[in-house]
């Protein structure tokens, strides 16, 4: 069963992220190295205790209709309240609606373990979280002082509309409209699909952000605009009124997440109320819809990293649990009697060091990447600037290389377990099920790529990510100025891999330079492999540095593995990208 | 849909694998080009029309116990008889108990379409198949031509029965028993898991093979003998008789192939018959039975391994028309109006010639190995036994390389279809989770990466292998004389990824040969990726190079894209397996 890595998480937070030193620099307001240790703590002993125990019945119950209603699994509910009780809904809200107003660097470590306990549970809030975010940016002051206190604290859960059947990555081509009303009010139509924790029972209202398009309207992305659609409308004292004309018309069959009730949704058909049409209040302004949306994108986008980082965690506490447990065969050198552990056969060895690589580089990677988010709200003028630009820089690389890590852990975990890792009731194709979502939702990973490649490479110019490189020099500077023995090759390992990140990246730029976007876009994929796959190797690194105290041999022997046996494959990576888009383009005459 | 690629079959057969040039040198009887063809046609046919039209409904409805009998999905029974009444058991069978005596490369290539309709179904076959090169290779004449007439036709079915609880990549350790009767019978007890198909109502009996152990035999491997145990005993007219003490305890909840009865098997615990004890009849000599088994392991193996090329076949197949139909936003240089098909996105055609350059070159490695034990059986002395190590150096490379490729081809296909991918209805997913078991069965990957390395690279002390790079190098240099503009840099990567094998294999050699087993163990599943990633490329070039009269355009384009794209990896798995294994045992401290 899962256990909560807390003294992982918080080392990784505090001396790789860079929290400890936010702090130092009175960056975070009365944030103590001990509060943060205390919040974790608790985090860690209610993902371990409460969540992880109910995500087999998760999986196996699923969200499920029942005349009409959307049931979710057994304790769900009252695993739910329990949760919104602790205050962990409110982490990083605003402390003008009942947030704590902490960084979200604590969140995400936060997500991580619900994640790791159930990622079909954890998506709930995940969403609800997001919703926050939009009103409080968006909002008016009147929608902010209705919804987000109940939306803050739990009591209500929020979505985000966005897909249509013909309009996934594409937004601009939705359908769902909107009329204006005198009142100031509109009323939303349409049919959106793949709406997350859409529909329960669980809170006694849902509060819906819904995407649509006004009559008027521009075509394309510019004639989007932003609405609040609650499952109830909420009388001025507060309480529930009518039944909103929306509803929840059936679940998707899906391949894991079972627990979570993923929803298509019928706004505004005439099933509830006198006069078809579902009443919604625009957030923002008119036609700047997905404006609103992006805003919150990023964190959206690294929440989702941190299910591959939870996944990759969870398979592999399994894996090692089953490894040291089963013996069979044995293993070179063995002299113990009878079979020996498989953990001690080289190649199981090597899957489950390779686990913890992938998993403590996703891990770094994102918290990383919180960290600047946190940065640039705590900061002002061009060093805020410079924070957002690294966090718009580090979300696609976070959001994919964790994902994709989860996955190939996951399988790796499975793998681990031989014929038993095929058996549901083991529990660890359960983990390779659930993450092969994350690869896909909020923007695939190949969508993440071509944002990388093309808006966020040239932001300042291409002077940010040269900057960064810089910066990841620096540790490798670092390490061969540490003498550590246990690095071994460690550094001539880095520095060859922050050159083929150096390469490409300006390969990248030129072909950007010169409008030669299909070429950059070729090799995308690729180049977002090979700067995840060079910043895991850093920040591995990094952490093998900072840890004086304790726990040191481990660090380094993880880095030494990733750095001998993973990140090589950064050359083939900027090969690919460099040199793979002629051929690519010539092999498009096989679908001819 | 499903299509059987019969021409492209046809072809890598023929022009890759060798079977014209065996036809052609009389190796192989009557059969000729037009006959392989019409074989081929016909296999085809029954897979796409008759087979994978019932692939979803076997995993809806999965295998199940009702009543206490095993209970296959709809239409399955009426499949295997139409399947079986179409010859397609015996293909490869003597004809001596009416098989028909045709080359193993005809057989795989129709595994492949079997198994690319629905693997779950196929599997059943395989398992029978299995059963019948057994009972050939070492059964009495008495068991033969009791038994083999009747499995050769497909009226009854075979298993194996190999793993228990505790034994499975180590069947050493295994706990069932045989007892010596007077009548030259044997009682069999005790409990198997993971049996395939071994239960079921579709024929009327089946026919188990089980290892166990006798009372006095020697411990470990070598004490372990195989029996012939029906569930139904065969009276001496051929007419079913008594039923065996042998039954299904239970079915296993699996993550994919849901149609295929996974059963736990009990024998001789009194259920049937006077007395408990399955009664069986030795296969071959007492304590010999592990040998037996081993003789077959091969075929065994690659029919795995076709698994995992059929499912890139058929994922690729259901991706690329998804990414023709589904239209998304504007690729760059789109110039039609309203959404580019997203098969024009470049990181989808990646995507996709990926997965086509995968199928490919398992697709050829499989052919090649099974040509290989051909030609084996059909040559002498120093001939066949050149052939065999062929056919032994290539299995693990075989199995394991297309069954990675198949869970990784199948991976791409779900994120080819964006969020639809995770939605079970849609039949990509399935796929992805049928792959996940061919990795592990048969063998692990990781168990054939240490039969490769430390078995089959010492054959011939070393010289098959260096003789069959060799070889290899001679497609480079007929690649390099084709002048053929389309290849690009195909034959300096070609050159590059054999130097890479070439290193890689003298390096283990060389550890082998001092003793060092451990270090050439640590890195025995990244050489195997890079013997088969080579031989992908030089196969699609040998399939380029062959195809004079039509398609060499597409054969020049994937060949290419695999070299400029895919196997510069090579280098760094080279590294993995010289430079890894220091940083891998260090690394052992993390489990301490």
């Amino acid at each position: 069963m899962y256990k909560a890595p807390v003294e992982e998480i918080a080392f990784t937070l505090k001396h790789v992220a860079g929290l400890s030193k936010a702090i130092d620099d009175g960056r975070l307001g009365d944030l103590s190295d001990d509060l943060v240790d205390a919040i974790l703590t608790e985090a860690g002993r209610f993902a371990s205790d409460e969540v992880a125990p109910l995500a087999e019945i998760g999986d196996k119950q699923g969200a499920r209709m029942v005349d009409g209603k959307v049931v979710v699994p057994e304790g769900w509910d009252t695993l739910y309240r329990a949760w919104a009780e602790g205050g962990w809904n409110s982490l990083t809200a605003s402390e003008d609606f009942g947030g704590q107003g902490l960084p979200h660097m604590l969140n995400v470590a936060a997500l991580e373990m619900w994640n790791s306990g159930s990622m079909g549970f954890a998506l709930g809030p995940t969403l609800t979280m997001g919703a926050v975010d939009a009103v409080t940016a968006h909002g008016s002051e009147e929608l902010k002082a209705k919804y987000l206190p109940k939306m803050v604290s739990g009591e209500w859960t929020g979505t985000m509309n966005l897909t249509e059947p013909h309009a996934g990555s594409d937004l601009g081509v939705m359908k769902s409209r909107a009329e204006r009303r005198d009142d100031g009010t509109y009323r939303i139509f349409g049919q959106k699909i793949f709406i997350t924790w859409g529909e329960h029972e669980i809170t006694e209202n849902i509060i819906h952000l819904v995407l649509a398009r006004l009559p008027d309207a521009p075509a394309g992305t510019r004639g989007i605009s932003l609405f609040l659609v609650p499952k109830y409308l909420v009388n001025d004292d507060g309480s529930i009124g009518a039944r909103n004309d929306l509803h929840c018309h059936s679940l998707e069959h899906k391949l894991g997440i079972h627990g979570s009730p993923t929803c298509t949704m019928i706004y505004g058909d005439g099933k509830y109320g006198d006069e078809a049409g579902a009443i919604g209040w625009l957030i923002g302004e008119e036609n700047k819809g997905l404006a609103c949306m992006f805003t919150m994108m990023n964190n959206a986008r690294l929440a989702v990293g941190m299910q591959g980082v939870a996944i990759c965690e969870a398979a592999t506490q399994k894996a090692v649990q089953y490894a040291k447990d089963r013996t069979q065969g044995k293993a070179p050198g063995w002299i113990g009697s009878g079979m020996s552990p498989i953990i001690e056969h080289p190649d199981v060895a090597r899957m489950l060091v390779t686990m913890k690589a992938l998993t403590q580089g996703s891990r770094a990677i994102c918290y990383v990447c919180a960290h600047a988010t946190d940065m640039s709200h705590h900061a002002d003028g061009d060093e805020a600037r410079h924070w957002a630009e690294r966090a718009a820089l580090l979300t696609p690389i976070a959001k994919s290389f964790a994902t994709d890590a989860g996955v190939d852990v996951a399988s790796l975990g499975i793998q681990t377990h031989g014929g038993m890792g095929f058996i549901e009731e083991t529990g660890a194709a359960r983990y390779w099920r659930d993450s092969r979502i994350a690869p896909i939702y909020e923007g695939t990973n190949g969508i993440q790529a071509a944002d990388l490649v093309t808006r966020k490479l040239p932001l300042s110019n291409g002077n940010h990510v040269r900057g960064y490189i810089t910066e990841l020099k620096q540790v490798v500077n670092a390490v061969r100025a540490s003498n550590l023995e246990g690095f071994g090759e460690t550094a001539a390992r880095l520095d060859a891999s922050l050159s083929d990140l150096e390469d490409a990246t300006e390969w990248l730029l030129s072909q950007l330079a010169s409008g030669n976007a299909s070429a950059a876009l070729a090799g995308a994929t690729p180049y977002q492999r090979l700067f995840g796959l060079a910043l895991t190797g850093v920040y591995l690194a990094k952490g093998a540095l900072a840890d004086e105290d304790h726990g040191r041999d481990n660090r380094l022997a993880l880095c030494r593995f990733a750095a001998e046996n993973l990140i090589a494959e950064t050359a083939a990576l900027k090969d690919r990208v460099v040199n793979g888009a002629a051929s690519l383009e010539a092999a498009r005459a096989l679908f001819a």
